[in-house]
């Protein structure tokens, strides 16, 4: 937590649960990755918090944009972006939503089959797109299956489409799944999209660009690779696969950029046992997994918690959130500790909250509005 | 899907992705729920679909109202609710939620806890509280963990408690999980409560309600019970648990009062393959499990689809939602199949989602906004 946050939060008191963010540790996350990164180009996955004096900041940074929606290019519009530097990443768009973007002078689009590929062509002809290939997502905490990207083999027979259809056939992307802990991840797919440039180039494909995408990781309950160390082992991996004659470089971080700038403050609404001597008590706090905090999801994420009893002697819980659905439990099997002293109404803070929480709320489940957000 | 509902599709083409609900078919629901289980007082689970057309066809047929926060009784009374019809059935209340309720002149509220009785106290002065215990969940498809209710002894203590506090011990509620299709989860529970019953009354606590929860199944892909064969189950388990002297009978009715009642049209935004002969396609909808569909996680609701092109040749699908986010996929393992002539921009159909669906819909995930609604 910055010390702009916790001084927010001790003299604001702000209702509960709200995240707060430091808008300073977004500006420099962003120089930590471009120092670690010099030759990519940052696209800021707009997705992990859209909110606007997060864009903004990154707009006077120089940042561009991944955005995954009509939606989220409005909002890098709205807050100064030039559409030249904003990326259309997701695969699967309406053409109308294309098409919209496109008219709004957007140039850059993502694909992963045939028919976004014919898509592409009708509206918006001549873009720069890139295909997206499957890669391996071993040592991340939130992977990604199958849904996006497609085999090798057909990437290379749509890039070759995508020139026939009047598109210019950019480049490839790949991604190795959210808060990716193994550097590994990244030397095998680089090494497999070096190996399609060759094929492409002989195809006669002007292939020039490798999307890294996100996947940078963020410091949890525990140690995570520092981004210093994940840019050598990308660079190492860039140089192993296209020695001298490099493409352009894009990386697109969010939960990276912005997760350690937030923290959400809740109120601690219950503390129960369900038997009289069972160790293990159950603590339900004012947001929950559809109120926000849907990375919890399989206990994926695990958010570190602060306590105004940190310090105190701990006993084993379980974090629920508050409403009606038992699936809304955040941690029953991650062996987390917290103080005796917790009591109703106590404020609890998650740390490293700024990613991903947000637009995830719930827009009234169980009839509770969302939480507040303050960018500070 | 009933032929309102049918109808207005057909002839109004609202944008997709949106829920369109029969609000007849609910009162309908109603009347086959009154009709199975004629001693039961209905409170309707507000959760389940909180708009105002339902609660205030509701309210005309004389419904009570289960409750799971503050916003929900506000809702309840801003249909036309009495107060007296409304049960504040959370377990977990912030102590301003119960004040709040009181003062609207709720006078039942939910508990577990010796916490939550201490704030009921302070908050609801002479209330009836009704202490909900942990049953066995088995046959139910969206099962309830151990996240509500407690042991039975500590509710036999509680319940005690309750009297010494000044308010009203009035009941015991148990819920046997939703879309519950074993009718031997009732029986089983019932028993429990029954021997409960005889315990409090020999501690002197004038118990006389028993909460039997919500659960009913709807039919989605599969068969499940009938309302009226699971009410004949009720009632002999209630003659052979109480015999003569059966205590107030609430039922909690949320997915089998909207479900059917329900259904989301959606567009398919892309059909793709990952290579080239892979037999299984991806359908991607312009509706996932963020923008309502959460049911699905862990593919525990199987929802039945309709397209334009039923009757001709299948084959088999991965259904995806349209963000950039791999957990948002509905179904990857449950056999499901789609015709082979499904192409991008056609509308599909999902039936029986009048429950459940659009409150869950976060509020700008990938910067898409919530599903529309249209109760007709």
């Amino acid at each position: 937590m910055t010390d702009k946050v916790s001084r927010f939060l001790r003299d604001v008191m702000p209702a509960t649960p709200c995240l707060v963010v430091d808008v300073d540790r977004v500006a420099e996350n962003y120089g930590r990755l471009k120092a670690a990164l010099p030759l990519a180009q940052i696209y800021y996955a707009v997705k992990a918090n859209p909110a606007e004096p997060i864009l903004g900041r990154l707009v006077g940074l120089g940042s561009s944009f991944d955005a995954a929606s009509w939606e989220e290019v409005q909002a890098c519009l709205r807050a100064g972006a030039e559409p030249s530097a904003i990326s259309f990443g997701n695969t699967v768009k309406k053409e109308s939503a294309i098409k919209a973007a496109y008219e709004a002078g957007v140039r850059m689009f993502a694909f992963d089959s045939e028919a976004e590929l014919k898509k592409l062509a009708r509206s918006a002809p001549g873009a720069k797109v890139y295909c997206r290939i499957l890669v391996g997502n071993v040592g991340a905490e939130w992977p990604l299956s199958k849904k996006f990207g497609c085999e090798v083999e057909m990437a290379k027979e749509l890039m070759v489409q995508a020139n026939e259809m009047g598109l210019d056939a950019f480049g490839i992307s790949f991604h190795v799944g959210s808060q990716q802990t193994r550097t590994a991840a990244y030397e095998a797919a680089i090494a497999k999209v070096g190996l399609l440039f060759t094929d492409l180039k002989t195809a006669g494909v002007n292939v020039r660009m490798i999307n890294l995408g996100g996947g940078y990781p963020v410091r949890y309950r525990t140690e995570v690779p520092e981004i210093g160390e994940i840019g050598d082992v990308i660079m190492g991996a860039m140089v192993e696969a296209f020695g001298n004659a490099l493409p352009e470089m894009v990386i697109e971080p969010g939960r990276f950029m912005v997760g350690d700038a937030g923290v959400l403050s809740s109120e601690v609404v219950l503390v129960s046992r369900k038997e009289k001597d069972d160790p293990v008590r159950w603590v339900y706090l004012d947001i929950g997994r559809f109120g926000g905090l849907a990375e919890t999801e399989g206990e994926a994420i695990k958010y570190a918690f602060r306590t105004p009893h940190d310090g105190g002697e701990e006993g084993p819980v379980t974090i629920a959130g508050p409403t009606c659905d038992s699936t809304d439990t955040l941690y029953e099997k991650s062996n987390y500790r917290l103080p005796l002293a917790l009591d109703c109404g106590d404020r609890v803070e998650l740390l490293a909250t700024g990613a991903y929480v947000t637009t995830y709320a719930s827009q009234a489940f169980n009839g509770f509005t969302p939480l507040a957000e303050h960018y500070i």
